[in-house]
């Protein structure tokens, strides 16, 4: 099987994904990122480093091993590389992964408290509480490991990074950019709803059965 | 008489519509929708489920009988098709429906608390509190009842459900869009009012005459 | 002198000028306008009612006395012409006005807050506090009356009306349309200074000597 | 050694980053403005007074000698020229220099109070916290001395001047930009974090690794 026209292709939508989170105000100067899963390879692509979002093309996207070394492109990988790379390697279905610092998630992170689930678009996207993973520094596997366990434990494909910001996983690149805007969303709309008053908790079970429709039934099957 | 023509043309205004919806930053991603009755028809048009604001187009708006069932139309209706078609089987006067989670009114919804009435311009388009509808779970008709026993209690052409967002109606899918604009930009002013004590009430007698002024006088007649 | 000219001319700044209010986010749907005094005439021009800004042409922009009686133009005027006309013959220096409701400003209305001098930007343009005008029902000269009372006793070309929201003076409509802008941007900063604590207050002495200064020697000269 | 080339270069470049201080929100009307040092010349280049952004060309941008004398250029300088050439004059390795009146990053120095460095970004990008300077009346150079004195002092690149808004510095023009967005997102987040409770510090020897990395290893090298 021959990779490299399915490299192309996700280099193509990682690059375009990326005016997403300018788009929905998500990131700002170059702090975020996007990277997806090459099918059929253990390779993934990702954004470089430092790089402005104007002047991002699907040439400029690199390639990496699962170990986040640079297989293929002319740029530095983005420095977030080695937290992808750790989900990959140990969360086989994501296809996708984004990392920013939208505001109001990273506010959340900032106390390392979690967002309570008080809306039914989070209990159908994140199926409760949005959590919070540990203060990690950069350089190592610290923020890949906090990652992976976190969201283990949990129905959501976001996790809010103590002191840090919010990484998503999805299917595919798109879904995990589609988890972060919603991610941002919520954040916000329960943050604003907490600044007035406690916002009324949604039952476990209703929880549940919102989550169960909208991944079996929701969008164009 | 033939209801063709009519059902383009809604189908063309809801499809535009759906812009003010991201323009006025109403919605993220594709969580939200516009619908329209088909005048002289049994029909209305509704948004399909889970597509892109982007991609809309006259031809992927959808046409339901007023159960909510397909009529026309290659896509899945919205997940709220449901809700919107009690809404007009309910009531006759009603042309247009909106839904959305836009922020600060989802934000006094996850409250369960109405938006007090002390703009001016919150008595001229909602006639006095924008009221607060039960939580109901999407699948029968809970959600659709909640919205019209709520409204026909009040002026209001916008509800806000529990811990879900806001429902909206007019005569056609414009006013219903000018209502879901109107009612973010209140309860956004409202809660920033609040944030730094109470907003002076506006009494009784002189919401009701600016409502009926602005419903009689304002615009171009 | 031929009148004519100098009326197109102001027609076509006021219909621009609305642009602004759009850019800077003070106006959802139609609720905001601009009027411009056209020089050598007992005449101002006005925005049509209820018309969306994205319709404005400088052939839509109507034309009017200083009773507020439409002279020229297809369309009904603004809702809000009766207070603009009360300024224009009351503040014979004035060549310009803005009404809006935008949020932040809205806000401190609601609240009958002036809004404190706590930034060399508000000293600068306001000299001093934003002060509060009078609650004042639309249909007759009560808001145009409230809004010259309370400017004439203070350096601010704002004011806030209980409940209303903000109008604007200037020498011209785009001095207006300017202080609309700067007054939105203070009370916004002024309104996050608040919201984690008290913001130091400017000593009036130098409040005075930086609105001295900015009037006479800030821009182009 | 001629100059010229150089002037026209950083010319272009000055006048194409006021278009990054819009995008990203950090100014209303004309109120902020950028400065670059010309290399091989005792000479910066700086905004015009009161020119609005749109009307921004690289001819109108005017040409300083470092006692902020117009040097070449058909408009009076910005106001706030006097700071910008004390900086200048005061710290050799500045090549960009930028001031706004954020909203966020001005909210903090209303209540003159420094910005805690409770997010990654914050540590990578400023080192720790967002100093405040003195309260300074425009007119002579207290406004830039208590720049100086205070970034002198921090290892940030920004620092909140009280009452007033925030001034960055970078090794060009570019650099001073980026500050000024990442002050205000930080700035944001943080109070946004602090509405709710108290952020959790991170140690000063984690701050000083993540500072002493970014600043070495971030980017494209």
């Amino acid at each position: 099987m021959n990779s490299e026209p399915a490299v192309e292709r996700v280099r193509r939508q990682v690059c375009a994904l990326h005016a997403e989170l300018v788009r929905y105000g998500l990131v700002a100067w170059t702090a975020g990122n996007v990277s997806g899963r090459v099918p059929g390879a253990d390779l993934f692509v990702i954004k470089p480093s430092g790089v402005s979002y104007d002047d991002l093309t699907p040439e400029s996207i690199v390639v990496c091993d699962l170990d986040g070394h640079l297989v293929d492109g002319v740029h530095t990988p983005s420095s977030d590389t080695a937290a992808h790379a750790y989900v990959y390697r140990h969360m086989p279905d994501v296809g996708g992964v984004v990392h920013t610092h939208s505001t109001y998630a990273s506010a959340w992170a900032a106390r390392a408290e979690p967002i309570p689930c008080v809306l039914t678009a989070m209990a159908d996207e994140f199926g409760g509480e949005i959590p919070v993973g540990p203060f990690a520094l950069i350089g190592d596997d610290s923020i890949g490991r906090g990652i992976v366990t976190t969201l283990e434990a949990h129905n959501s494909p976001a996790v809010l990074m103590q002191n840090h910001g919010v990484f998503t996983i999805g299917e595919d690149a798109r879904s995990a950019v589609k988890a972060a805007v919603m991610c941002e969303d919520v954040a916000r709309t329960v943050h604003v709803a907490r600044q007035l008053g406690e916002p009324i908790p949604i039952p476990d079970s209703d929880v549940a059965k919102l989550h169960d429709r909208y991944q079996n039934v929701y969008g164009q099957g």
